[in-house]
């Protein structure tokens, strides 16, 4: 049972970003972005006030900047070289001269150096100069979204944790199911599947299980009866009536890795004008499953779901495109869109997930995680789609 | 019962930050912060990859710009005199050209514009120009920090907001306290926890809480045993153990507030070693309690933490700073920390959390909100800090 990405992968996409530095003649790179250098080294930080930075320098040597109080953490998980670390934010001394230090005697001065932001970035009430003010490099190149295209394509080792976060999902969603009854509350119902599934998730993984982000969950995040209309609206805490529209979301986070799972289901019973929208909805998305395959673009799948709902009239209820891209991120690039010219290829997960809205009824939306193959696409999620599955009883 | 800020004190905070642009002779402004603009609109959003703009124009009338999935949810919840909305992202036409078309259509050419970021930023997949880019002004001026600074002191009914964070933060650290048995599981005991704590909360507080953000929790991180002398360390679902030391933290957000509790406690009993330790913690705390006063610099609290660890010899054991201001977020500045010189203000919340890490022992720190008065300050949170009251049983 696989629960992280082995040490020998992470030092693979070491490489990788190497190689690619090395062709584009940069000489040493900087990264601030959290989630690049979770992929880059193994370690997952909590971003605060306190800044983190990931550098590899001119003899191909990596090096982590963190906090005092992540030094121990990041020696022991972090596939890097050399741990830095500066003792506080703000302190007496600012972080980013220690930054600075670690540079120069990295042999970063009057290199050519990539970096991915000009300095970090933090809500959390974080000031700090950017890189160019304090080192003196030949000339700066920004590296932003190499990384980031590294992690479009999945390798076999991030679908299955990928595949672990769907089984998971099912669970949860299958328990909202089986507890969403008229009369009980939105987060009621939800926290009750969401702790049961987490429960079970753990008592079967065991402590080798380590979410970087979330346990198992099942989510109605507001869209219940008609409020379901507003897609990704936020948590209302309505109580369930018959006959309302549920639209839902399961997932759990294995190792950092997301999935998605969505279903449109109805409270005990579901009038004609619902089924109806309900399969425009579900032949939407087989439209869009029968569309994916690799090396042609991602805008292609909208393109298709977008002419089917023009033919099935519903063109003015959408409001949102088909898919994304997933994976250590919830929403990645690249989207199914009308505006993405990225071409698919064989290891790109997407949520395919088309939507009609209609005020007043409700939201129609599901949600699955597919694999786009050689020949086309795999499903990583598997609850059952089809509407008499979908009445909650 | 207070669970949301009154739409007049969102319109004067939007006053204060026109009086603010004013005094700078800027005419009109763009903010991207998420934060921010929910500080200024009541509008809570969850970013992703589609861009959200906030602006108020020359004439003082404020706009809000939302993908087209958020525009009824807008309308309904933020309170500006305009709501825009672009298709989608990355789409035909970038979302950046509708913001430019309200932006000149507003009146912003050739004005003096501030701006808190040079254009909208996600790691969630999003590309775009920044905003000088395509606007054509007379000047920019960066207004970062102005809203963040007006957030650093909280009203009265942000205050109560807060209190009632922490009133659902206790019941969960209760909830977790009964439930820390050796042989259970980090997850187990949080998840339990946590659920019956928001259940309660919901039932209390009815359909009008609005969480923007998380229910009841409470949690450990991965502080558990000798892994609690990793702060912030992540979940790593350890089973519990006689004589652990415990380091947790709970809260709830309301209507968008955090507040923080957290505890030191041991696993059914605990070491003399371990209750050393402990009480040079809770003396540290007690003595930054004492320190917190308004006049004078944040520097001041954090200066007296540490001559204290320093005359009780562990201060080679520190890792971090005595606390944070919180709020919107969980971690906002400005810190009690060496570095930090913002003069304390009555109505501004703090964590005070002095801590110190002792290697294969624990972690020693507890974590309360404060309020700073006009003459000390006042303790949000409750719950017992003593060390009897610690052994979890």
């Amino acid at each position: 049972m696989l629960l992280a990405i082995p040490k020998e992968e992470i030092l693979e996409r070491q490489e990788k970003f190497f190689g690619i530095l090395q062709d584009k003649q940069i000489d040493c790179a900087v990264l601030f972005s959290v989630t690049d250098i979770f992929y880059l080294t193994g370690f997952h930080f909590h971003p605060t006030e306190r800044p983190i930075g990931f550098f590899i320098d001119p003899n191909k040597q990596t090096h982590l900047l963190v906090p005092a109080l992540e030094h121990e953490h990041a020696e022991e998980f972090a596939n890097v070289n050399v741990v830095h670390s500066y003792p506080e934010y703000p302190g007496l001394r600012h972080p980013m001269e220690y930054f600075k230090d670690a540079l120069y005697n990295a042999g970063f001065e009057g290199k050519t150096v990539g970096y991915d932001a000009i300095g970090y970035g933090s809500p959390s009430g974080y000031r700090g100069p950017v890189v160019s003010d304090f080192l003196s490099a030949k000339e700066f190149v920004s590296v932003k979204g190499i990384v980031e295209e590294m992690r479009f394509i999945k390798s076999p080792n991030e679908v299955e944790l990928i595949k672990e976060s769907c089984r998971w999902g099912n669970l949860a969603h299958r328990l909202l199911q089986k507890y969403s009854k008229p009369g009980l509350s939105e987060i009621e119902i939800t926290s009750r599947a969401s702790s049961e599934a987490t429960m079970a998730m753990i008592e079967t993984l065991g402590k080798d299980y380590k979410p970087h982000g979330s346990t198992a969950f099942a989510v109605f995040r507001g869209q219940v009866g008609p409020m379901s209309a507003f897609p990704h609206a936020v948590t209302q805490n309505i109580v369930l009536k018959k006959g309302d529209t549920l639209v839902t979301g399961a997932a759990a986070t294995v190792w950092g890795y997301h999935s998605e799972l969505e279903r449109t289901m109805f409270v005990q019973e579901a009038s004609k004008e619902q089924e109806k929208y309900f399969n425009i909805m579900y032949e939407a998305q087989d439209v869009a499953f029968r569309s994916i395959r690799p090396g042609i673009p991602c805008s292609h799948v909208e393109q298709e779901v977008q002419k089917y709902f023009k033919e099935a009239g519903v063109q003015h209820l959408v409001q949102h495109h088909t898919g994304h891209n997933i994976g250590l991120l919830g929403h990645e690039a690249p989207f199914f869109d009308l505006g993405e010219e990225t071409i698919m290829q064989p290891g790109m997960v997407f949520t395919v997930e088309p939507g009609i809205y209609v005020r007043g009824l409700g939201g129609f939306r599901h949600s699955d995680t597919v694999l786009v193959t050689e020949n086309g696409m795999e499903m990583l999620t598997y609850y059952p789609r089809d509407f008499a599955s979908m009445i909650c009883n």
